[in-house]
């Protein structure tokens, strides 16, 4: 049976829903507009870990378990999770995994990697091939600082267009259709674009051409506009690189009104000292798990499309000279069916 | 429709086929004993490249060009792309697929990301999802050192039980049954399995047991054993995981008489001096495209379960003193169906 619509995108017949979903994030995150809805987080931010890194692994640790919470049910009953995050040789996900037995697919799509594990999560359960998959990713400000740019005790200046890297980790699981629930409707997965951005603190510039291509691809696939959706959702194109994804659209003649952007929702930019917003992997995942489902389910919010961006660079490419390729990964997430 | 086998185990009812596989190689890969099946491969170690990050990108092209050429097809007949790497960031990935157009969704499953890729492209062109999906990974020598171990130029010391980096690609599509070719019957996705092995120089011995978990997995879920397969491959326990592994499975009451492993097999460790063996996403990779594949295209080889294992620590986990976990995804390969 054919699943696929046009070139790129992929239909989920089924409908998969998520049974479950929950974010844990750090005390900047909990202070900042989106702070009532974070209703689980630690305001110690290496949460009584040794290192960043476990702190890292500690945040999925504790939203994987949320989720499974509010799902009410267990280890046993995953039969496929899908995880990554932004550290070298993704450690978050691999140390928060181990030991609990759930097989277990490591991804890397930089920040785009909540909509690669939610979209590989609802095609595997769609097609039968899991009863429940999860999909989880996280980020950490302190542990992608010293990876990235520098340890914080060196007290670097940061960059007018950089962005803070959001601590936080949301996981969501995925489960059969239930009218109920939020459920997943069809699936893009992006190509990697790079219209040539060399500047390692102007992220969003460099992911916004991937961003535009998957949503024009999504449109002309499936023959809709951006009025056919309460919110076109970016992952953390930030203040600077949402004007440009907006105007690359608009330049393939997609005028989109109703864009919203996670990594300029979970800071308060004036008084929160982050310059062009939130970032990292955590970011769309926390905003998406605590704020976007939950207003889905809530009836709040019409169907959206949910596509978080990456940035698929390295410290050493960059210092290579190479420009910064992006990707953009999207999921169609639709509310609850109206009880009759 | 549930395509699932007991606890672990993916059936793929309609049984993908391999349509193009390939692999290309540097020179002491060349030069071991699969020599004579690397029939493409490149003397210059940089492959006139400016950097090793940059020749391990340049490995995946080739490979990747000469996959499809040897399908007869071009980009725009891949629906999906599945692909990882090593280096931080997954950069030789990235890279390389940066402007094909091709959806990419990046996997991150160290040196079992050959097996990873492939189970993935093989269940999306089961389900309908994709057309023709691509499976690819690479590794190489210098890129590895100089970013797990020590830049080559400070002519480090190399311990006893450590394994030698492959530099090598291979790539593999997968496209709907035919008959005449070497089919993908079912796949099982492995969990991260962690037995305390601390030592960076030993990874053969931290990832044998998540190869024992997962074969001994899918033996219980299929009913099988050994025994009904031509052989048990593992992708890079090299010469001092390999008995483990075997120890290991002989414990749960599975004797393997029929193992075979990619990182014993390409390279002479009496010669080459390369301690226990070969490593690498490029390891497994290349030994499935350039060997393995061909010999079952031919019907030299019966049913195989090839099983790519990787370990999933960082410098910075093992400076931290972390054990180092693994895990082991498994693809049971099936020759073409003989003429009637």
């Amino acid at each position: 049976m054919n699943k696929r619509i046009g070139a790129r995108t992929i239909a989920l017949p089924s409908r998969p829903s998520l049974e479950g979903f929950a974010a844990y994030v750090g005390k900047k995150e909990k202070a900042g507009p989106l702070g009532e809805f974070f209703t689980h987080y630690d305001e110690d931010t290496t949460l009584s870990q040794d290192s960043w890194e476990c702190a890292e692994s500690e945040l999925q640790k504790r939203a994987f378990q949320l989720a499974k919470s509010a799902a009410g049910i267990e280890n046993g009953d995953i039969s496929l999770m899908f995880g990554g995050d932004l550290l070298n040789q993704c450690i978050a996900s691999g140390y928060a995994t181990r030991g609990s037995s759930i097989p277990f697919a490591g991804l890397y799509g930089a920040c785009s990697t909540m909509a690669e594990s939610l979209a590989l999560a609802s095609l595997c359960v769609d097609g039968g091939y899991a009863r429940r998959a999860a999909a989880i990713t996280s980020s950490h400000f302190c542990a992608a600082e010293r990876q990235f740019r520098f340890p914080l005790e060196y007290g670097g200046q940061r960059a007018p267009a950089s962005q803070w890297t959001v601590s936080g980790s949301g996981c969501a699981l995925v489960g059969t259709h239930d009218d109920a629930r939020v459920s997943v409707g069809d699936i893009c997965f992006g190509a990697v674009c790079d219209l040539g951005v060399c500047d390692i603190n102007n992220m969003g510039c460099a992911m916004a051409p991937a961003a535009a291509d998957t949503l024009t691809s999504y449109f002309k696939d499936t023959g809709t506009t951006s009025a056919d959706y309460g919110a076109i959702v970016t992952g953390d194109l930030g203040a600077i690189g949402s004007p440009v994804f907006l105007d690359l659209c608009a330049r393939a003649g997609c005028d989109i009104g109703n864009h919203l952007d996670c990594g300029k929702m979970i800071y308060d930019r004036e008084t929160q000292g982050v310059y062009a917003g939130g970032s990292g992997c955590g970011c769309s995942a926390s905003v998406l798990c605590a704020y976007l489902l939950p207003a889905l389910q809530r009836g709040e919010l019409c169907d959206i499309l949910f596509m978080a961006t990456g940035a698929l660079m390295s410290t050493t490419s960059f210092q290579q000279g190479e420009s910064i390729p992006g990707v953009a990964h999207l999921v169609h997430l639709l509310p609850p069916k109206p009880r009759a």
